[in-house]
């Protein structure tokens, strides 16, 4: 099943050894350990071993990077003859993404002396940006090489991070979990990239783009992952002490009432009434996503579960009624839904984070407020602005996300990356030796 | 495989979408954030950001977290056509009893001028809950429809906070793992339930109530995650300091006495010395039940391994030969054998703690004695009496358990709420839409 | 498919017991709460609750036990028909050699009165031990009864104890994430044993050793949950602070450009430039080997990736060329593969500590030198004198391996411990109850 132009023999070596090398070298060159990581810097100065930013910080990154690797990951082997690529190209663009991430952060988030200064929250924020890409990944999922995979995450990395420096460094936009910088940026770059891959003769692969029993029970891993540990990934970089406790709770509250209208709204919408896979799957998800900007805020758990609620909707409604309209009449194929999953509540989180900041004021947050709004806090902008702010830098990110997956999609349709022809897509022998092939457990060929 | 009884079209949307806006109503009313998430309260007292309780208890909270959904879930998808219903079924009335498990246990535990205050510790709290709901959905697992568990769930996490309450604030039991207020509570719930719901006719399912191979290993995914964590969950809100740390570890070398006596008892038990994959399952997690009573307290790991050696060797007994009796004599149809998992390892937990409470001194305890057993240690009452209160609270918990499931049982046999007939049980396809019937991936009928 | 030499009905139970039992007595006799977890000791001094060991390591450790169990059980699952067995027995061994090595490795780090005192330090130790008992068990696995494993368990960890003590206490060698004393220890071990266990027939067994489609998605799970957890592996008992900081991070880049060169590298190797599973599932975490001594070290994530894309290159390279001659010329039959993923990049992982060791000073380490290198920031060394130190102790583990190995298989060749014979080899059903014949979920045969 492979011929010439999918053959992978020279093309991903040396685009995995290339990107490798100048990552080395740019490492080499230009990264440095922070003075927690630094064993010189952190003994120079006094402070007791628990002041340390790891213990803050580390668990919730080992949570979001469960998210990224297994989440992720196993969320797309939905797919019943897909299961490796899934799991195996997620792994790959993954370990390239946050690399390269550190390098694309470091620089915009400010240098030291000429150097990027690395340490445990630069590995949770190099993860995140690797969520963005994974979310773009599930929109072509199916339908793209790996070398076209790690060129997409070349660039996606890099307007990642600039649209990231533009919200949080230029306009002062709060968006710890990401609603916007990762989740709706994520979600639109990936469905324009798949706009521009555009196959029209898609459905000589249909039958292969479904799931069977058992590759539906192992995406169920994926999205279990990502619910439980949701409330990780918002915390991860807020503010120590009630900032995290707090952004961890009114997630949970998000995803759980997130999970109740899910079930509702699937059984409502099946005209007998049955389950469906793909929704629990996906939408149960939404919850998360729409607390991503307000989660770190006193949005109250009541708040929460009301956008929660509102997440679940809207989401099953975009599998059921959406999808199928984007892909006739917007040539939009979007093999797991991540316009439903994280592209309509990522816009929901952006706007309810925007009102939740325009109604804030020390009354609520006393003291806290410095943590959750600095720049109101010392008075640069009012909360009303801060909500103007957080509105406008939707727009900046769906401008930038559009754009970018418009430029990146024409990139990748250049004949030299292997992609798949349409008869083979969502098929893993493509890329991956067939196990039952093998005589032995090491591939010798003999 | 539908018909009109079992359509779920109507009747769970109904269920969640009231369920879901009574708890809207009732948090926004009734919760609010505590002083350690509370933006305002936080900072207007003085300390340091790694006193927030949040840096205590949120790694155990996870690790909790990942036993409700992760390990529940996948431990019941042992069989061969249930795996969407047992992770899919599990994640939804989890979903919900942690919601409605904060109601009920804030309401018990307490109101603050009229409101309940949440924090990570009133999560992990919530999760416990829902955990001794999950053990009931065990017992009844496969035989009723998402309606009916959600409608168990409400009225079970009702009984469980009165009985907690009953225990905790008004009989001043100690129970930090739940062997009483989670298993015993959970199992004994649950037996009653499904006794109640009785079958004469379930061998007519009987073909579909067994595991295939691949079943047998997602179901393992669930069992490892519980023993994992189980030191975890028993040690998630133990007074910070040495009785985490103690109760963690206590956990640890029971669980591992009690996957050899398991391995050594499933072998001697059958008749050709063949491993039986249900004991490996379920009984190796007997050691951490047993000791979730007297875990926080100085047990000793060696007096841990003999409690969870016997853990093993008595749940094996009860899978081998005590389940078929109880359902040919008693007609109690115990799905997952939790009888044999969390009933009477429930049971041995709480004599063992009623012993070890019972020989508690100051000489042993030092200053560590108001951590663990503060009536003692305030001279409220004495060591053999904190024991003998122990031992009531079994008889209170069992009580409550059984005349409740009984009610409950009854209230679930209205002919409303869906469940499924004696020939299909134990099938996925009665709720959940098969995935062989879809052309796409999301699942718009064309 | 069992016969009396194989039937486990006697030999297992008798096996489980007498271990069992001896591990109760002597933990009776030997073993203590240490000053952090016992409740007269910690409340006797004066600190605060958050300077308990517990929360520095306890979030560790639980990533730490996740790959044990999780990661170790289930990447051995890539067997089509050994899945029970793989994370069974994976299971049943941990459980065991976790009890043992407490006692083992407390008995040689020092007793306190002739006590042997525990907390969660100890407990990652006793896991390390075990991961590298399950190491060993990756080279036999498929052909060795329960019984058999137990056994070596027993006698490996006990080599494991006293090469750590040689090591560590003796010679002064920095090993925190066990390239010498965990993976060359246990991938030489294992390699030996397989070879005195040489099967000259076992090609009869050849069709069920191999993978198929679902097997090696289950594998997967283990994969990624080793090289996630990795960086809390190799940090888990370093010093507190930047410490722990920088091995986690040191460890994360080398995985991820470990996982850019395995791609590369088995797309490279192979005739039709197809990825290979058996690479992905395990190249790609010889990164986590490789910087598992260094990594403390002030190694820079520059040098971090170099280890990294080097461990990946060479391990998919001994998987192509080198395992099949192993095979051929040396008749090393080795299952998984662990010369691979264990030996080499165990050995390259020693060589670069030894490197990094002597080139160490107070200028790079400053204040911190005291923590990496306590005997060089005495005087007792010097830089170099410790690289020298470490590289003996590669030798010195080496021997201790290949000659414990030698005894041990012989050992194992004693006809009474119930091997499968050459042509049931990589097969569940004979030391498995087979799920299909079941009537009814608890196996009561009837």
């Amino acid at each position: 099943m492979t011929d010439a132009a999918t053959n992978m023999r020279l093309k991903l070596p040396i685009t995995c050894f290339i990107l490798e090398i100048i990552l080395i070298i740019l490492f080499g060159t230009l990264v440095q350990y922070d003075h927690e990581t630094d064993a010189k810097q952190w003994h120079n100065q006094s402070h007791e071993d628990y002041e340390n930013d790891f213990y803050f910080r580390y668990p919730s990154f080992q949570d979001v990077h469960v998210m990224i690797f297994i989440g992720f990951g196993f969320l797309m082997t939905f797919l019943q003859r897909y299961g490796f690529s899934s799991v195996g190209f997620n792994f790959l663009i993954a370990a390239f993404a946050l690399q390269w991430a550190t390098l694309m952060q470091g620089f915009f988030h400010g240098l030291h002396g000429g150097k990027i200064h690395i340490g445990v929250e630069s590995m949770i924020n190099a993860d995140f940006c690797t969520g963005s890409v994974l979310i773009s990944f599930g929109a072509v999922l199916g339908k793209t090489s790996p070398v076209q995979l790690l060129v997409m995450a070349m660039f996606e990395v890099t307007l990642f991070a600039v649209n990231e420096f533009i919200l949080l460094s230029i306009l002062g936009t709060r968006d710890a979990g990401g609603s916007m910088t990762i989740h709706t940026f994520g979600a639109y770059f990936g469905l324009m990239v798949t706009r521009v891959l555009y196959r029209p003769n898609l459905d000589k692969s249909k039958h292969r783009n479904c799931s069977v029993y058992h590759s539906d029970l192992f995406a169920m891993i994926g999205t279990i992952y990502l619910w439980m540990f949701w409330p990780s990934f918002n915390s991860a970089i807020t503010a120590h002490g009630d900032d995290q406790h707090r952004t961890a709770m009114n997630t949970y509250y998000s995803l759980a009432a997130c999970t109740l209208s899910t079930y509702g709204m699937s059984a409502l919408t099946a005209h007998d009434g049955k389950l469906d896979m793909v929704h629990i799957q996906n939408a149960a998800l939404a919850g998360g996503v729409a607390v991503g900007t307000a989660g770190e805020m006193m949005l109250t758990p009541f708040g929460s579960m009301i956008v929660g609620f509102l997440a679940g909707v809207i989401s099953v409604l975009g599998f059921k009624y959406l999808s199928p309209i984007l892909e006739d009449k917007l040539k939009i194929q979007d093999t797991c839904g991540v316009h439903n999953l994280h592209g309509m509540p990522g816009v929901l989180g952006a706007i309810v984070g925007a009102v939740t900041a325009a109604l804030a004021s020390t009354d609520v947050y006393g003291g806290g407020l410095s943590d959750v709004f600095p720049d109101v806090a010392s008075g640069d902008v009012t909360a009303t602005k801060q909500g103007g702010i957080q509105a406008a830098s939707l727009a900046v990110t769906l401008g930038i996300a559009l754009l970018g997956g418009l430029i990146v999609g024409f990139i990748l349709k250049l004949p030299i990356f292997g992609a798949p022809p349409d008869t083979i897509c969502f098929e893993d022998s493509i890329y991956w030796e067939e196990t039952s092939q093998k005589n032995e457990h090491y591939g010798s060929p003999k």
